[in-house]
């Protein structure tokens, strides 16, 4: 059965929305996702309050109650009845993240058992056929299939097939056509 | 250059003695690891009980402080300095694992950075050259070497290279020799 690896933020969860929640909270300045095109928050803050972004993902809380990505849910557990779904995240980077990320997975996709979750650092760990990501530094090591998803810091790349949005889904694998 | 991926539980960390001592602590028998020969606690003690050993690995604090498994410290950090080694432990299993086992490594393993830090569920997800476990379901589903790590519930295992004890390792890689 196909494998498709798929990564948590900002593909299945909105860690932007974060990011720009916490800035306007701790600064007073509410950027855009616009702002962002091309780029991640903390290239674009001033240099002053750079560090501070920098560790939001390290700080308790951060991974907690994450909106969904939109369609994500319906198009996963779809596509879940169809081939093998593990999502694989490389949440090793943010200690907190591990306990936080469990949990929101079992509220917003508890169709995903434990058994098809992975939390790991380097990607070149994890097998599959397809890794859907929004990174160029999991995509590139990838020995399957690499899918980019959509963010504003990779609009840019180039060498990836590219999926803008969940309920494109069914242009790149046939099957779901027929769900 | 060859990775090789270390399980945790009864590899690295000694996770029956916790089994043993909260036994003790909530019945008051201590079994030895003699009488786990060919089996595991939950299948020896009076079916009553049963169920609440099967808890204790869900449970807060059993991943706690865990001694660490005789020698696998200067071992696994000798052949760190020569082979890609990766911890790769099916903590999904058990949600409030995932922090107590970071943090375990974080003090016992620091020479393993995060980007070789893997909890998963199904370890068919793993790439590698290498896998040193102590558990069937892991190993027999393994696509490299698989080598069986002795501890009391699989001393009847026959299919796999065995090793005894970690400052036995020099029989498996031979760079380790001239270390």
């Amino acid at each position: 059965m196909l494998r498709i690896l798929i990564d948590m933020d900002d593909v299945m969860a909105d860690a932007i929305a974060r990011f720009l929640e916490w800035y306007e909270r701790d600064f007073g300045v509410k950027y855009s996702r616009e702002q962002l095109h091309g780029t991640k928050l903390s290239e674009i803050v001033p240099p002053e309050n750079r560090q501070k972004v920098l560790m939001y993902p390290h700080t308790k809380g951060f991974f907690k109650d994450l909106p969904v990505i939109e369609d994500s849910k319906e198009i996963i557990e779809a596509l879940n009845n169809t081939y093998e779904i593990f999502v694989v995240s490389a949440a090793m980077e943010f200690k907190h993240s591990l306990y936080e990320k469990f949990e929101w997975l079992d509220e917003h996709f508890p169709f995903i058992p434990w058994k098809r979750r992975v939390f790991c650092g380097d990607k070149t760990i994890a097998k599959g056929d397809v890794l859907i990501d929004d990174h160029d530094f999991n995509l590139s090591v990838f020995n399957g299939r690499p899918i980019v998803f959509t963010a504003p810091h990779n609009v840019h790349y180039t060498k990836y097939e590219r999926m803008n949005k969940w309920r494109d889904a069914h242009n790149f694998f046939d099957e779901l056509l027929s769900t």
